[in-house]
């Protein structure tokens, strides 16, 4: 058994996670969540009533809790999709979120050690990130490591971390045909790195084992249109991941990747999948040249400003690939419309945007 | 003891040891590297005779070698400085180069077994790189591996790979300043990933434990004017570095970073290596923004053209910085035609370069 550690951040994050089930799975994360405060974004039949183990601190928001919060701008939150789990960062009132799928179990270290997740995010997140020159020797500012022989010293000071992006053992976080083709793989590989994903560079952003500062990239943290009455599904978290990645780009903040680990448990079906996918793999096509060649004017200096210069750009050059870009461009605008409403402590006293 | 490998690649690579002394080092690599054909080349005092290990198939130079077989041209190679050892690159007639330290030793994996470095390395090298895109599970193309939801299926073909850079455990490869104020750290942490760096990153590459395709990219690995009468020394690899990637960005070629790890056994002298490279601390915050900037012409197509255009840059852009990169500037110039004229099969039958 794992010890209770100590709880870093214990007031400052809350800990997000989507579901339609019962949270059992949340028994073998007890010592290392037990202290924190949980937001459960219930997907699906509101009727249903979600179990929560005995001893957890949480609030729990169903579709009626959505609709009556944000009223008509509750049109940005899918619905019968994990995406559903961004109405928890926007709710929330805590400066860093970690969230987390509900088939993710406590993954073990090389030695047999449980490892503690969200410790490691939030020591990601509070060291900082070094965007603008790769070092070979992975995370410089942890413990044994630094930055290596040619490294410009004016850049070693880094920048803020925005978002720690953490990998899953067992099951991969593979798309529908590499599921069919490799039924049966396993990723079993522990590589013991933190990095930084150089400036420029995109990268698949998974929604199972993540975490971000709110202050920092909150409002760019919006999952999208998906599932239910929409075309697509399983981009939520891609959707969130590049348009948060050029924003951290354009702002000066850092993005990392690699361990904590996790144990996902089961792969979902990979027919399901494909269905909901497809569009998602045609488009992805068009969508990455698109964000690769995305530049924010200079006087978008708050996520705020980002994310709706964004989402301009995505109904004018988007928007011809599918006229679901115009809708998610427009949801884009409702989001950050809610976020505001939500977060006016984000808001100067004089009104105008941080 | 390591079981004798099969020697892949055999007659298609040569080994490059840049050396003042007897190479006792090369005891511990035999049953890695006996099969293959080395090129020594040995820096300072020509009249020392070098001793190699019995069995060793090889061929040494000496600065007296140098001086016959270049001529004049014998002036763009370092002497003094181990940046002599990219004489080694320009007289091979092999496909693959390997480079090493003779302070560098066969490393253990953590399950104790020892490293065949060589063998790693050309496994780097001869499946692509995915410099376009970062995928979270690192190299997809090593078993148990693959690209994960979201990267687009239209780049998961990849780039040849033109540079494989390997690691170090023990010493780590620090500049002055940091060794000074960590004299005592050591790399113990065995990351067990290869990753391709992502384009459009600069990083700083270590001559230490490293292999390249000469073919693809053998005339961008010019390792500089260092050691005796130049300004600066211990920026040979990071120069051939920042050279080689923004020509590998330009051709759409691949950079690995990663396994394989060698032993490195002794930490050269920090208050001798602050004299070396104190102009390069500071002359590289000029540096890194130069190459970060540079643009190559769409009819650079070949190496060499890249390598040309890049020499004009160096004078109209750095020359200001210090007159030494005037010298370096032309000595890149010469190099170039010293490559061309040992590498005549590298010319097409009309004359005109590849």
């Amino acid at each position: 058994m794992a010890k209770p550690s100590t709880p870093v951040l214990k007031d400052e994050l809350d800990i997000v996670i989507p579901t339609i089930r019962n949270l059992d799975f949340l028994e073998m994360w007890r010592p290392f969540f037990q202290p924190y405060h949980l937001i459960i974004v219930q997907d699906g039949d509101p009727s249903k009533v979600i179990k929560v183990p005995q001893g957890f601190d949480y609030e729990l928001y169903n579709r009626n809790d959505i609709n009556k919060i944000l009223g008509p701008k509750a049109s940005c939150i899918s619905f019968k999709d994990s995406a559903c789990r961004c109405f928890g960062y926007m709710v929330s009132k805590k400066k860093y979120i970690y969230t987390i799928d509900d088939d993710c179990f406590v993954a073990k270290d090389p030695t047999g050690k449980e490892i503690n997740a969200l410790e490691q995010h939030i020591k990601n997140l509070l060291c900082p990130s070094s965007p603008f020159f790769f070092n070979t020797l992975y995370d410089p500012y942890r413990e044994g490591a630094d930055f290596v022989r040619g490294y410009p010293f004016s850049l070693r000071e880094g920048v803020p971390t925005a978002v720690s992006h953490g990998l899953w053992l067992n099951i991969p976080d593979y798309d529908a045909p590499t599921q069919l083709v490799k039924p049966l793989e396993r990723n079993t590989r522990y590589v013991d790195a933190v990095m930084t994903i150089p400036k420029g560079t995109l990268f698949p952003m998974c929604g199972m084992n993540l975490a971000f500062d709110r202050e920092l990239i909150g409002p760019a943290m919006y999952f999208g249109l998906m599932g239910d009455g929409q075309p697509i599904g399983r981009y939520d978290d891609m959707w969130a991941g590049w348009c948060m990645k050029v924003i951290c780009d354009h702002l000066g903040l850092g993005v990392k990747t690699g361990l904590p680990y996790i144990w996902h448990s089961k792969a979902s079906n990979p027919f399901v999948n494909l269905k909901k996918e497809y569009k998602g793999i045609y488009w992805q096509e068009e969508l990455i040249p698109f964000f690769q060649s995305v530049a924010l004017p200079k006087d978008c200096t708050s996520v705020q400003k980002c994310y709706l210069e964004l989402s301009k750009q995505v109904k004018a050059k988007l928007g011809k690939v599918d006229d679901y870009f115009n809708k998610l461009a427009d949801a884009m605008v409702t989001w950050i419309e809610a976020w505001d409403e939500l977060n006016p402590s984000a808001k100067l006293p004089n009104g105008s945007s941080k």
